[in-house]
């Protein structure tokens, strides 16, 4: 089994190869751009790995790895511009270095040379591995539609934020999985069951995500603590408390979320104690569990030596146990 | 051989009948929507006919002709946001209705449909059909971004602006008769020289349009007559005059392009005048006359009984002889 930072070099190297035409310029240069940008690649990563686990030739599963990430850049292309976003990663995002209509025809554009990455795979599971990609890219657009609904919504209730985050983060990992798996020619049974892991797993992680924005350790935390509480961001946490809040305390979250005016210290841990008082990060880590479990549940029964699947457990061990 | 009306009111049957999720309602409805406008479903008749010369079968060659016309109006659903466009046959579009946002989403998930229904071909021909349908889709986006590009630039030559024409609206033609001649069992060969019999076709109605609303008659065009001048639209007559014009005539054809205080009506009459003293008609229809000439002799080489050949250049005939 090769390593997974190995394997995240591989695509590195390969993106950079990624050439497209010179003209039209407007239309080329920007996915050249934020495909420059970096990342960790672990979505195509996740890709590669699923065709190593099964034997596979890695080689063979580089076009269908990249597809996953120009895909993925697409989303933020086009995220960026719905969101307002004036940097990624460090760097000014491609509607503010170039325009909006250059962010729009250039996603337009990677979503198109996602699929013609996504044909190179062989005749014989061509169609199920563009089935999985129509899946995964149709899910990944409901998501972010969903997830910019809720933001003006009410009364969003825990499965269908945990809807939202599958469709938006988790439905990707399983797909990228699930392709891998098949470049890898594993069975039918076992490319749904390292789909199931997958997916669970981008759920939890998620889920982790959101608890660690709370209550992460600043100087491990990549983002800065509080950060959604301060944006009123709809995280598992501030649902999971609108529906256990009562009385003053109610009130009081109620004011704070809806006041524009407070200091942004004061707030964070105002709301923190109001999320302490009715244990949210208790209902949060039981629920998260809950999804690690499912996909420990799937990783157990996938046919594969031991060695692969101890491969499989300790990668997900290392995403789900970060420093609090 | 169905006649073209026919295959036209087949499609439009067919796209009432397409159904999408009813969650998230932001994200689909647009398309039921913008789908439900009208329009005349050119481009998946002439799928559906490619399809019917080469006596295929015309009812399973429906979800790739679906699959042209949702991949059109995405392409409309995106253009109309990039060109601020408030209305779209005489109805609000659909960023105007919803909102921008909601306009880039749903146009991504269109693409993504529009892939959904191109695979519903028979294997062996599925990797070609998509490939074809990759390179149009790459082609019209190329043909959008230099559209975009030519408003804002000087010295825009005619071979560039072919170019654009034959990109932005020629190809999706070649392409559309091309799928439905493999969905139709044609030979290799047949089906490429349909597909170039379709391209020229398309730059030679281009350029007709552009003669159309310069010179057509205000009650057959449908549109107004001196639109483009109006606008100062960088149609092949512009840019052809641009290229013949000298002296004083010169200065005010840059006058009339740069003033933004002017009488339509007056601008109109002068701008053609020029037009007329430089006889860019003529040019412009030799021009089209060149590509239709590519597109005749394309026609004749096609392997076709005479009844079919003479249905295709009927067709073609009807397309380029409007009432002037």
């Amino acid at each position: 089994m090769r390593k997974l930072e190995d394997l995240q070099i591989l695509i590195a190297n390969a993106v950079e190869r990624l050439e497209y035409p010179a003209y039209p310029a407007e239309l080329y240069e920007p996915i050249s751009y934020i495909l420059s940008l970096g990342g960790k690649r672990m979505r195509p990563a996740l890709l590669l790995m699923a065709c190593d686990l099964f034997g596979g030739d890695v080689e063979s599963a580089l076009p269908p790895a990249l597809a996953i990430e120009v895909f993925h850049n697409f989303t933020l292309m086009h995220d960026d511009i719905m969101d307002n976003a004036p940097i990624r990663r460090g760097k000014v995002t491609v509607h503010e270095k170039w325009n909006q209509n250059v962010a729009i025809l250039s996603g337009d554009v990677m979503l198109i040379e996602g699929y013609k990455l996504m044909m190179q795979v062989r005749n014989d599971i061509l169609r199920q591995v563009l089935d999985i990609f129509n899946d995964t890219a149709v899910g990944v657009c409901e998501g972010q539609q969903l997830d910019m609904t809720f933001e003006t919504s009410e009364n969003i209730s825990i499965p269908e934020y945990i809807n939202m985050i599958r469709l938006k983060t988790a439905v990707v990992l399983g797909g990228a999985l699930k392709i891998g798996a098949l470049i890898g020619n594993a069975e039918q049974q076992d490319a749904d069951l390292l789909s199931t892991f997958g997916e669970n797993l981008g759920i939890a992680f998620q889920l982790q995500d959101d608890i660690l924005d709370v209550y992460g350790n600043p100087l491990v935390f990549g983002k800065q603590v509080g950060g959604d509480i301060i944006s009123n961001k709809k995280t598992y946490l501030l649902i999971k408390a609108l529906e256990l809040v009562k009385g003053s305390q109610a009130d009081d979250l109620s004011q704070f979320l809806a006041s524009k005016n407070f200091n942004n210290a004061e707030k964070v841990t105002a709301v923190t104690q109001i999320y302490n008082n009715v244990n949210v990060r208790s209902y949060a880590e039981t629920e998260m569990q809950v999804y690690a479990d499912k996909a420990f549940e799937a990783l157990e029964k996938i046919n594969l030596p031991e060695n692969n699947k101890q491969y499989l457990r300790d990668f997900a061990d290392g995403l789900l146990v970060r420093e609090y």
